[in-house]
C-alpha cells in the first residue's frame, strides 16, 4: 500500500467511523472532541455488560489504562476478546508501563492480544520491550531515536505496528526480515503542555485504521492488518500538522489547545501534502545488534 | 402557564439553582461550566452513600447513564428514589439507549420512575419508546421530525415531558387527548461537533425546572410539574441562541465551545425573547395514526 | 524562612516536580493543564494497587474526594499512609465536607493523617474545624473573614498550614502560640465560575510544596515542613496573578479558563513580585476568644 496521506484523510471523512474508547478519565473529553473534530464518532463506555457488545458496533477500539478501575480493566477484557474474535482493528496506549507493577502486568496482558497499533512515549515503548525503566507518569525521559530498537523488537514480538511520539515521531512496522520506519516532523513545543495531546494521538491512530480497514475483508487471524502501518503515519501526520497550525496564534497552552482542535477540523485532505513524514525500509537487526 | 422566555431566564439566575448531576465521566466539566456560566451550581457526585442525602438539598437532577459504573447506577438509583419521594423535579437523558442491552435495560427501568423531563437525541427517543434501534453511541441517525409519534407516546406512557433534540429540538407535552409541540430553532452545525452540548443540555434543563419550581409548593404524587414543558423550551431556547452567538466568531468546534460558554454567560433575559420558538397545540393521534 | 515570591516560583520551574492527584473526575483535565501550564508534571491514577506505589515515586500528593468512587477511597488511603511514612508533602482538599454524612466521615480521617496544607472555601474549612454547617457542594457561602478563627483552629489541631480561597485568600500557620496569617488579593471575578479553580489550586499548592521541599532532608515525624506556609502563598498568589492578567482579555468564564492556563504559563518569576500579599503575625486567641 503507498502512503497517500490526502487519500487516507479523504477516507476518514468518508467513513466517519464510530471510535470506542476505553481510556483514562482525565483525556476523555479532550479525546472525544479531538475524533469529532476529524469527523469520526467517540463512544466512551466502561462498563463490562456493554464494553463487548459495543466493541462489536465500533469501527476501532482505543485501550488506555490511565485511570484504570476493577470495572474498566474488565470492560477491557471484554472489547479486547471481540476485537481479536471479529478481527477489528485496535490501539494500545500503554500510559505509564514500567513505572508501577500492577499496571505493567495488565498492560503486558493486553499486548499479547494482538493490539493492531501500540502508540506511546519513548519510556512507554523501552519500558513495554523490556528495556528501560518506564517513565514518571505520562512524561517522556527518554529520546525517541533512543528507543528505535526497543519498537522494533516490540513490534517483531507483537505483530503491531509500534508508534513512538515525540518531538519527532517514529513509526515502526516490521514484516520478516524487514522493518519499515517512518519519522514525522513538525508539531509545536505546547504539545506535550496540554493533556490528551498523547492519548488522544491513539483514539486518532484508531479512526485512521477504522478507515483504512472500511469495507475490506475481515484479515485472517495471524496476519496484520494491511494499511495499519500508513494508517498510524497518517494519525501522526495530522497531529503534527494540527500543532504547527495551533503553534502560529496561541498566546500558551490555554489558547494552543483550542486552536488545535480548531486546525484539526480545518485541515483539508490536501493539506495532508505538507506533512514531513520520512519512510524509510531497512533490514531488521538481529538480536545482537540491537 | 404562558410562555415568557425573558422571565424564565430571570427566574434561573435569580433561583441559582443546585443541580445534582449524575452524569458520564466525558461532559461532567463541559456540564459543570454551563451550569457555571448560566448562574446555576453544579454539583456532581456519584457515590450511593451520598447521593441520596445529597438528592434531598439539590434543587434538581440530571441522570445519564453514559459512562455509568455499578456504583454510579446505585447512587442513580438512590437519587432517583429521593427525587420521586420529595417531588424534586429530575431529567433523564438516555444516551445510547437501544444499542447496548444492559444499559438499555437500566433506562428503561430509569424511565419507569417518573422523570420530570426526557431529553435524548431523535434515535434514543425512538427507542425508548420502543419504535427505531437507537442510535450509534452519542450519534443520532433520525431526524426530529420522524420521531415526533415516538416523542408523543413516550410522553404519554411516562408522564415526562419529552425533549428531542436536533437541528431543530422539539418538546412534546401530552396531557389527555391535548398534545403541546414546541419547535426551538437557531443553533449552529458546529454544536454536534462538541462532546457535551447534548448532555449539558440535560443539565441546564433540570435548572430550569428547578427555577420554574422554586417557592412552590409540593406538586402531588401523579400529577406533572407544572411548569416543566416551559422550562424545557427555555432551557433549549437559551442554548441555540448561544450557538448562533457563538457560531459567528468561531473558526472551528475549539473555538466554538470557548464562545459558546461565554455566549451562555452574556445572554441577558431580554435577548431570550429572540428565540425561534413556535408552540402548537393538537389533538393526540390514536395509536392507530402513528 | 523569608517569602520571597519571585524565588519560589524559580525554584518551582526548576524542580519541574511530579505531583500525584487523586481527585475529582469533574476536574482532572484542569488540574492536569493548570500543572503542565507551571512546568510541574502530573500524574491521576486511581487503583490503590497502583496509588500507594506511585505515592513513593511523586513529589507531592493532591487528595481530594469530589467524586470518590469505593475504589478512589481505597487509593487515597494507600498514598496517604505512604505519603505520611515517607514524610512526603500533600495537601488535603475537603471537598463538600459537612454538606453529607459519608464523605465527610472520610474527609476526617484524611485530615487526622497529617496534611501538610488543608485547602478549602470558607464553608468546608469552617465544617472541618466543626465549626458551620459546610457549603452546599462546591459552593462557599460564608466569607474568608468569618472563618480565619475556625482557620486557625483547625491549623492548630491538625498541624496543617490552612489555606481558605475567596475573594481574598487567607493562609494560616500556627506555632505554638504565633499565628501567622496571609491575605493574598487580585484575582477576578471569572475564577468561581470556572469548574476547577478550586481544586486545581490544591494541586499548585502541592506543586509548590514538592518545590520547597525539593532536595531537603527528610522532616521528622511530628515536624511540620518547612516552607509550607511560604509555599502555600507562592499558590495562591500565582492563581490570583493570572486570574487578573486573564480578567483583562475574557468576555466570559469561557474565554477566561483559557486566558487563565495562558497567564499560569507566562507569568515570569519576577512577575510573581506584584503579587498581593499581606503576612501578619498574631497571638493565637485562646479558646474562649474564638
Amino acid at each position: 500500500m503507498a502512503l497517500d496521506l490526502p487519500a487516507l484523510h479523504a477516507q476518514l471523512r468518508a467513513a466517519a467511523p464510530l471510535i470506542q474508547n476505553i481510556t483514562n478519565t482525565v483525556v476523555q473529553q479532550f479525546s472525544a472532541n479531538v475524533l469529532l473534530a476529524v469527523g469520526a464518532a467517540p463512544a466512551m463506555l466502561d462498563h463490562e455488560a456493554d464494553a463487548g457488545q459495543f466493541a462489536a458496533l465500533a469501527d476501532a477500539i482505543l485501550i488506555n489504562f490511565g485511570t484504570a478501575t476493577n470495572q474498566q480493566l474488565l470492560a477491557a477484557d471484554a472489547a479486547i476478546r471481540v476485537a481479536h474474535r471479529l478481527r477489528k482493528p485496535w490501539v494500545l496506549d500503554p500510559v505509564s508501563v514500567g513505572v508501577i507493577a500492577f499496571r505493567t502486568e495488565r498492560i503486558r496482558q493486553a499486548a499479547e492480544n494482538h493490539p493492531t497499533v501500540i502508540r506511546g512515549n519513548a519510556s512507554e515503548i523501552a519500558a513495554l520491550a523490556g528495556q528501560g525503566a518506564g517513565g514518571r507518569g505520562v512524561d517522556a525521559t527518554d529520546e525517541v531515536d533512543a528507543v528505535l530498537p526497543a519498537a522494533m523488537s516490540l513490534a517483531q514480538s507483537t505483530g503491531a505496528v509500534v508508534a513512538v511520539s515525540g518531538a519527532c515521531d517514529a513509526i515502526v512496522d516490521v514484516s520478516g526480515s524487514t522493518v519499515r520506519v517512518a519519522r514525522v516532523g513538525g508539531g509545536h513545543a505546547f504539545m506535550p503542555l496540554v493533556i490528551g495531546t498523547g492519548c488522544s494521538l491513539g483514539s486518532l491512530t484508531a479512526a485512521y485504521l477504522a478507515a483504512v480497514h472500511a469495507g475490506k475483508s475481515a484479515v485472517p487471524h495471524g496476519e496484520s492488518h494491511p494499511g495499519a502501518f500508513e494508517a498510524a503515519i497518517a494519525a501522526h501526520a495530522h497531529f503534527k500538522l494540527a500543532g504547527e497550525a495551533a503553534g502560529k496564534t496561541a498566546a500558551g497552552p490555554g489558547s494552543f489547545a483550542v486552536a488545535f482542535i480548531d486546525a484539526l477540523y480545518t485541515l483539508r485532505s490536501e493539506g495532508m501534502a505538507h506533512a514531513q513524514v520520512h519512510v524509510e525500509v531497512r533490514e531488521m537487526p538481529d538480536s545482537c545488534g540491537l
